[in-house]
């Protein structure tokens, strides 16, 4: 009897209990003390009324035998496939089919769990820094070598993401089987343009690699820039899409995501549509017909509309906190077409103890880019999912504090 | 670049595909029969309205600012894994506490992730018949060896289930490290006593081997049998149980299981509680709120009795089955402390065989044993899950027709 040894390579995620047990440590000695959070990555507007409408229509379906419903399809119903298809891919001259979309509970189980098809011995290419989850699940499954005293898994190929290429990462040097990717960026807020994503394209389908692309943030895009890595000519042969609900619509508590494996998309002429749908029908068993219902609302006129003004106000919240510290003198990226604004640390500080500074001076508490990497190191990300009356207020005092 | 290639050794599960178009293929020839599904192992009852009633007020707080809800807990909210404690186990004298509970959207999902956290080298131990995830995931996950002529895979130990053990497993000769049980079982719908499962976990203990034991029909339990693998002495040094609301409160639409991990549970020093709760923290982001708040009002006075009525409304179709079958001189197991009654077939026939004359003769559709595994052949498994009324006009018409 083992466990998977790999897990125990894992290292304990401090991140956001550190930042916890600091603030309340603040909150201590400081009673009464008004301290405004632009750390975290979790959306704070209510559901979209159209979403609340479905769902509230969804539940009362389930309370009678004729409109009840059992086990969910595996894959996701068919109402909401053909909205996902018409309205994410044909709208944008995709031609995706439903049986290329699989609806999850979620971007973060679909990104772990799509290593499951994969072999152990793959070879990885991951963003630094990077949204810690890439790197985990591939740590449990075999693929990260060891830990060096770098803070780098050894058997990870890194793309190296820093002011000097704008935090858009370079082609990597070292072929990969694998490659994460995700723009809009977690945590950089970096977008990336159609003729920099074909670059990926051309190189995956050149050297026999799969992107792995998280295209959970499409919805903040504000600039002519990609939707979904399909738009790229060659990326059906090359590319597997991860999307969201839960930045879009607010469903970050109601849980749905969907992910596209496109048809063409074979490995030594296994089809990896059929290798995920076989996964997802032994390990998974569909998501709740009442969120599915929901996610359903998002495509309507109204629902579109709703989550068009809420997207909105999140931009315009990035908006305040972009030029905010741009014109006071911070060097910053994104939040243009993203919830997440990335900032050096004034004054060399490391990202930690910019943390307590500004927890102190400014009574603001963001997230220490360390946190996603080493390459974060020097860097923080501050975040759009609070009011704009309290980002408004938090710019200012870090403005006062700085 | 290769995929996990055990997945190529997975046989395609043509089971209910096919059952689904013999039964189409039935209806053009004869059309406006009328046919009677006892095949389904799906509910069809209503949710409890406590459910519905919890339901529609959590979609509601959804719709409010200061009472929306963000990213779940990722093993559950308090309010959940409190009642579970407090109903499923601390009233049956179990001390289980909330972070040895892992709330989860099925048991499906946790039975089949549950892999993860093992080694690939592990031995496996598994009945025949069984629930084919057992089988399909250990296969994806590396531990089956090789398919043999027989249907058997090389390296799985089976427990060989059939009338001359009563369907209750032997202990094995050969010593695995990780043994699946179920009970009441699906497919067989046999109970198994405290003495019957001591045997197993004493067996456990000695040979420093896991139990991963699903007891997802345990609402069905009519005589005096553990509801809980964790009733049994010694048992929180060797198993993880698996619960879930689907068949309990009807939940297979809704989506919400648990999955208990006992801190006493290691392998060489090393926590499986922890290792779960790193597992879940990485791959998997939460229950919906509206599906907790649902699975929290099973557990209310009113839920309790409407949960209770729709389970003896499943059980008494149970009993109508087992009860009619065995009268007219079938033998049969299962239906008492189970919704499943699993019957020899008659004459000697196949498990296909029957069905196809069960459908012409009598309408009935039911679920061939062959499905199962090999030890299922020559037998079949009807269900509870239909109308009290159709379930009685099936048996009469399974009785006229053999």
């Amino acid at each position: 009897m083992k466990i998977n040894e790999n897990y125990l390579k894992l290292q304990d995620s401090y991140l956001f209990s550190m930042i916890g047990s600091k603030v309340r440590a603040f909150e201590a000695e400081n009673p009464g003390s008004d301290i405004i959070r632009l750390g975290i990555g979790d959306v704070t507007r209510p559901l979209p009324e159209a979403v609340i409408g479905a769902m509230l229509k969804a539940v009362e379906e389930m309370s009678a035998e004729k409109t009840f419903r059992g086990y969910p399809p595996e894959y996701g119903y068919d109402f909401l496939r053909e909205k996902i298809r018409d309205n994410d891919y044909a709208a944008r001259g995709i031609d995706i089919e439903i049986d290329e979309i699989f609806v999850s509970d979620g971007a973060k189980s679909d990104t772990g769990n799509i290593g499951d098809i994969f072999s152990a011995e793959n070879t990885v290419a991951i963003c630094d820094p990077v949204y810690p989850v890439y790197i985990d699940t591939n740590v449990m499954g075999g693929r990260a070598g060891e830990l060096t005293k770098d803070g780098l898994w050894s058997d990870v190929t890194y793309l190296h993401c820093s002011p000097e290429n704008n935090f858009l990462p370079e082609l990597p040097k070292k072929a990969a089987d694998l490659i994460y990717l995700c723009f809009p960026n977690n945590p950089t807020g970096m977008g990336i343009t159609a003729d920099g994503l074909k670059q990926w394209v051309d190189y995956a389908n050149e050297h026999g690699s799969i992107i792995l692309y998280d295209s959970a943030y499409e919805a903040y895009i504000t600039e002519d820039l990609p939707h979904s890595i399909f738009e790229i000519e060659g990326a059906k042969n090359c590319a597997i899409e991860f999307r969201s609900f839960s930045k879009t619509a607010g469903f970050t508590g109601v849980r749905c995501a969907y992910t596209v494996v496109p048809r063409e998309l074979e490995v030594g002429g296994v089809s990896l549509n059929k290798l995920w749908a076989r996964r997802q029908a032994t390990k998974f068993n569909g998501v709740s017909y009442i969120t599915q219902r929901g996610a359903e609302a998002v495509y309507s006129q109204e629902g579109k509309a709703q989550v068009r003004a809420t997207v909105n106000y999140y931009l315009n919240n990035a908006k305040i906190i972009e030029e905010g510290l741009r014109s006071s003198g911070f060097k910053t990226w994104g939040g243009v077409n993203s919830p997440y604004v990335w900032m050096k640390t004034p004054e060399g500080l490391s990202s930690w103890e910019f943390f307590d500074l500004l927890l102190k001076k400014a009574g603001v508490v963001g997230t220490p880019g360390a946190g996603f990497g080493p390459a974060g190191e020097g860097f923080f990300r501050l975040t759009a999912f609070n009011s704009a009356e309290k980002t408004q207020q938090a710019v200012e005092r870090i403005k006062n504090s700085f």
